[in-house]
């Protein structure tokens, strides 16, 4: 008896009663994600960002200097840190901005500490029941239309969701209460762009993330207020709420990598991740593996590429190096205080693990398709020493870029 | 003696002045624009849409119904009007809708009466001068970066420009004063989606203008943000403060057509038009003729298959159908009372004028390349003839939509 053919209990208008989760181990062993005795949920106020407007630990006028290159910028002479560079990457975040700031006064930043607010209300009524397997189908090509380049589904876990939400007012938490009965996830991903990522450390390449912050904050918006009008409920959520990696890992969008991104087939390292937790009705997606858990036991590129060393050359640990890590889940986990004040120092964010990881590549290339199908061969040693004798990874000076972009405008 | 080489006035930044405008005769002849002594500029008020709020001519409480079906739709039986169309087409908008209403209560409604406010104000410096040639190279870049399908540029004219804006809360007319010294207007274009404007009339459709609209107004606050975080001042508009349509000519994107549409080499007439007026210096496009006219001269399709027979048979006039017609400009003008007659109807927007245009063909594919490139020889008639024996622009079932969508999904 296939899946489809199962009894289902229906509901009272007709369409299908969510079904219960699967046994969380079985789950878990599948998508590669081990968690302990240790564990606990992970509370926002211990979140980089949000540390550096309370913790002792990071030096808060830097890291506001930081925060204020986003609006006041002062450009520098070196290569992309100029004027024209802070310029771009500034204007991409814009959309993002506009999300997180309308509620500043009410004390919400949406997409970052709070989810995005529904623009209508969930509809007073519903059409007519659709099996879970085709609303997946139909919610996954809608949220390509509304400009989703990966879309995964599998069931909510209150594991990942923050213990709390940071109050940026008083410095303190305030609860993570989500409405109940929104027992799935629809994880989004979102591509960065590979000639911006390439000019990774720099104020240029840094556009590639806040393009796809303002990217995903205008999609979700939409593919939440589509379930919201077919009478469901739909509570979207960027770096709000919930950790985005493991959903990303259970709905079979990548597997995790040692520069603690989701590593997905379609774009490598290379996306970011959004989720829209519902009560519709939907069918899961599975996880899946190509080998790069096996890969990145063996790569450290990212490792040896970090400036200030914040990722971890050895074997995965359920200890994270500071209370910037969530405790007992055994994994590749970076020093985020490293790592944010490297960002600090910069006056940007840095994604040289994202830039030197042999995933990113052009996959829809054929040639970078039969080479990510080698890396998870027994011949991955070989595919390694190749990548680097090939000089993938490189940085791609920002000024090249704009003398590219200077000639595609032709 | 070629155009880089001209000695250029330089502002006391070292950027370039901007450069005195062409012959408006001149570049008007170039774009096919005849504009006769009876030319006075559009008032706003006289807009359809702003008409049905205080002309007693157009039905007020059916049009009402039109906008309400927008927040809160009736769905009927019908294939294509049912909750899922109008589910998603309402969803389509949000993102429009968040900066249309944001200034309501301050009397504003952006992108439809008023201009996208900044989000950050103008830089104080900026950076080393650069030639306009290159700028607007870049600039082109740039707009696609951040989603634009197409971008010509052109110098601003003021003819183009609302007499006056419609002010929402009094029913009357507000000054529709611009910043001095914008003398350029970059128009972006941006392409609907084929499968969707392939099932007009229905609700399902209109997700492809709302989609846009949206997809346009993150696009323009990103593209206007650069140019001021260069310390330039631009002003992004959507269907407020200007028509769009001859800025899009002039500004090499397409040809006028008989359905009131520019139509362009690449989307045929699938596009929304935007526009941000900037004092960036930047260099200009030509207008490009690619045979619309001539095939619109003999072509009567989107007249014939208009329900309410609101497009115009005979030959381009100075005369419009009445006060929703600018005046004193030779051109194909639609009853708009008419058209929008038929839209509240429908409790949707129509595109079927779009759908069967000989135009709406999927450009990437070489076959219709040339197809295209034959339309605008002497075997007009003949392509023209072919067009309908092969059954272009037959309406495609929203149904047939869905169960794509679904296909597509797996």
């Amino acid at each position: 008896m296939n899946d489809s053919q199962k009894p289902r209990n229906l509901t009272v208008d007709g369409w299908p009663a969510n079904r219960p989760t699967s046994s969380v181990s079985e789950s878990d062993r599948a998508a590669g994600i081990e968690v302990t005795g240790n564990f606990s949920r992970f509370s926002q106020r211990n979140d980089m960002f949000n540390r550096s407007r309370w913790d002792d630990v990071v030096d808060g006028s830097k890291a506001k200097s930081f925060f204020r290159s986003h609006t006041r910028p002062k450009p520098r002479r070196g290569d992309g840190f100029q004027q024209r560079d802070f310029a771009l990457r500034n204007a991409s975040w814009v959309v993002a901005d506009t999300y997180a700031n309308r509620g500043m006064k009410e004390g919400r930043r949406e997409g970052f500490l709070d989810p995005l607010e529904p623009f209508f209300p969930v509809a007073e009524m519903r059409p007519e029941a659709v099996a879970p397997e085709v609303m997946s189908r139909q919610i996954k090509r809608i949220a390509k239309l509304f400009g989703a380049d990966l879309v995964g589904i599998c069931e909510y876990d209150e594991r990942w969701s923050y213990a709390d939400r940071f109050d940026f007012q008083n410095k303190g938490t305030r609860p993570n209460e989500l409405p109940p009965g929104l027992v799935h996830c629809i994880v989004l991903g979102y591509q960065m762009d590979k000639t911006l990522v390439d000019a990774y450390p720099s104020a240029l390449a840094s556009t590639a993330a806040g393009k796809e912050y303002s990217h995903e904050a205008g999609s979700l918006m939409q593919i939440s207020q589509y379930i919201r009008n077919l009478g469901f409920e739909a509570l979207a959520n960027m770096n709000d709420t919930a950790l985005a990696i493991p959903y990303a890992v259970k709905a079979g969008l990548g597997e995790y990598g040692r520069n603690q991104m989701a590593i997905t087939e379609e774009f490598g390292p290379r996306v970011r991740f959004s989720k829209i937790f519902t009560d519709l009705p939907l069918a899961h997606d599975a996880p899946k593996r190509f080998g790069v858990t096996e890969f990145c036991e063996i790569c450290r590129r990212c490792a040896e590429s970090c400036p200030p060393q914040a990722i971890p050359t050895g074997p995965p640990s359920e200890h994270g190096p500071n209370r910037s890590a969530i405790s007992g889940v055994v994994k590749w986990t970076a020093d985020c205080e490293k790592c944010f004040d490297y960002w600090v120092k910069l006056s940007s964010d840095c994604g040289i693990c994202m830039r030197v990881c042999p995933y990113n590549k052009d996959f829809s290339r054929p040639i970078f398709r039969l080479y990510r199908r080698l890396m998870g061969t027994r011949l991955r040693g070989l595919m390694l020493r190749l990548d680097k004798a090939l000089g993938f990874g490189a940085r791609r000076k920002p000024k090249d870029w704009w003398d590219d972009a200077e000639a595609a405008g032709e």
